[in-house]
């Protein structure tokens, strides 16, 4: 039997993540509303799963895999191998394994979601370091920039960052960005900026097959001005949650002034749809997780308190990884990037 | 002759800036009339400066070295050496002599103005690397947090960062916190998390003789949980600017989606003086620069782009930390907490 990617399904964790399993079950059913063509594995308890597919009328498109067991937050994430039943690690073999699936995507560990890639599914021949990554809101209402690595990797090596560079690159064109402008985070724009990490990592990127716009600092972050930043999981996840403290001092801060008094409290009435719009938009809910490329097949970590709607976009943004041929394409890149002590 | 702090004069580079030399002249201006403590030692332009004290009735508190040359930008920092009579030379130069000057500040060349300090004035004995720290505002408004540092260092070694904690400690307490909670910048709170350089500071910061409260992650910078953020300058750059860039993210979307509808302009125009009163609590002109701590007196870096107000910030900020006995104070802490390796 040959399966086309239509038919290929995407492996869902039900038993990871703060709201599971129900908010995990009505994710897939929003996510199947909303995509007629996306089939399912899930991977969690019968019982509570069977009746929810049923009255949705979604079960013809989903598969279950049985099992009670998960793996905590508190878990070393190791335990992926050693608790080969838990819904992670089923998951992970299921997307091993089989040809009929396409990518996977749970609301669980970070730690045990990450090893279990790495572990269970495997890097993409080539690849030194997977990254995760997710797509952040700029300025411009129709563009989103990648940040790449946001955490998966603390210390890196520059070969690092020009693997994330190109996997960023592939990624963003996969989903229909052209020639996506690849930026280093940085301290400065100039070409001879930075610490040690990023001065030996600009001439790589400089040199490999890519957009390399050079430099970046984090105040254009999110201006539209980039699609892809690159730098290392420790830098990532401080500017990924610096964005996250940020916006909610701002919106914090708005909403006590706008209390303060009572013309700007009647003011405030007459925004609230709109901020509420914003919120949505700018929150972690519109995007829904980080996918972690690199793996043989795309890894969606969704946020750990993921409700439903956050979770059928994390659904989304798995299927949409995994149904083209980007870790091919990630594949030849990396192979194309001969490393400068190879070179002959 | 005895000076006590309150006669000691603010240095006052008026050459130094975007907007230099009114908006430094009409910021001297806005700090004299907000203190009538405090005196100055102005370098310019006589014929430039003098009018303008003279007609703010504040000549009697001014001193004026003159000069006309300047460092720019695209110079490099250490240009103040082979300039000694650039204005940024003739400030370090009169801080590092004088006994009756406390600090100064710049909104000229940040890398002249650090290379200048350390060059020219000194670091206070026993400390490795002085440390370039703003502080922020956060969702408390009556609290601001100290980062540092935010660009002056950027690769460092755990004991650099040893010494950023103590000499935030003390210029916390300087300014008037009690027991400031000091926490050390990662990717998450549990003592374990973090990359090589975070997991070795660790340690050093729980034996050192401060209220350590442990790791923290970025997204709580602003949350007022903190009184010191320590990070070696690369992420600490990150930090601060990726803040600038959200909340410029944030507003713009806010005005944008207020502009959208009618209803909304309406209540967009009864919350406009709210909106740029946090404006103005939020923005950098609030707080108008940073400190360079660990200089044998404190200089003060002000923002390239401050207007009067901004520099008037900056110079109360410059005569706050310069009227007490912080460098004593951190010289004493940092001989104190002997490195490790010279433990007996």
């Amino acid at each position: 039997m040959v399966y086309n990617y239509i038919m290929k399904k995407v492996i869902v964790d039900i038993l990871g993540g703060d709201n599971a399993p129900h908010a995990m079950l009505d994710g897939v059913v929003l996510a199947a509303r909303k995509d007629p063509d996306m089939h399912f594995v899930l991977i969690g308890d019968e019982v509570i799963i069977r009746p929810k597919i049923d009255e949705a009328g979604i079960a013809l498109r989903c598969e279950i895999i049985h099992t009670m067991e998960s793996i905590s937050n508190n878990e070393p994430p190791t335990n992926v191998k050693s608790k080969p039943n838990s819904s992670i690690a089923l998951g992970m073999m299921a997307l091993r394994k089989r040809d009929d699936v396409s990518a996977f995507v749970s609301a669980g560990s970070t730690g045990a979601v990450l090893a279990g890639a790495v572990l269970m599914v495997g890097r993409i021949p080539g690849v030194s370091r997977p990254g995760l990554c997710p797509l952040f809101p700029t300025l411009d209402p129709n563009k989103k920039v990648l940040v790449i690595d946001i955490g998966a990797n603390m210390d890196c090596r520059p070969e690092h960052l020009l693997h994330f560079a190109i996997m960023g690159n592939e990624y963003m064109k996969s989903i229909g960005v052209e020639n996506p402008r690849v930026a280093l985070v940085n301290v400065g724009t100039e070409d001879k900026k930075g610490n040690e990490l990023t001065s030996a990592t600009f001439p790589l990127l400089k040199d490999a097959d890519i957009n390399f716009v050079g430099n970046m600092e984090a105040k254009d972050a999110f201006s539209g001005k980039y699609d892809v930043l690159v730098c290392d999981g420790f830098v990532g996840n401080v500017l990924l949650k610096t964005a996250e403290g940020a916006m909610k001092l701002v919106s914090q801060r708005i909403k006590a002034e706008i209390k303060s008094g009572f013309i700007s409290s009647l003011g405030g009435l007459l925004i609230k749809s709109k901020m509420k719009k914003m919120k949505a938009e700018l929150g972690e809910d519109s995007v829904g997780g980080s996918v972690f490329i690199g793996a043989k097949k795309p890894v969606v970590k969704a946020h750990g308190s993921s409700n439903a709607v956050a979770f059928s976009n994390a659904i989304a943004l798995a299927h949409n990884a995994g149904k083209g041929d980007l870790s091919e394409k990630i594949e030849q890149a990396i192979a194309r990037c001969t490393p400068p002590a190879n070179e002959e």
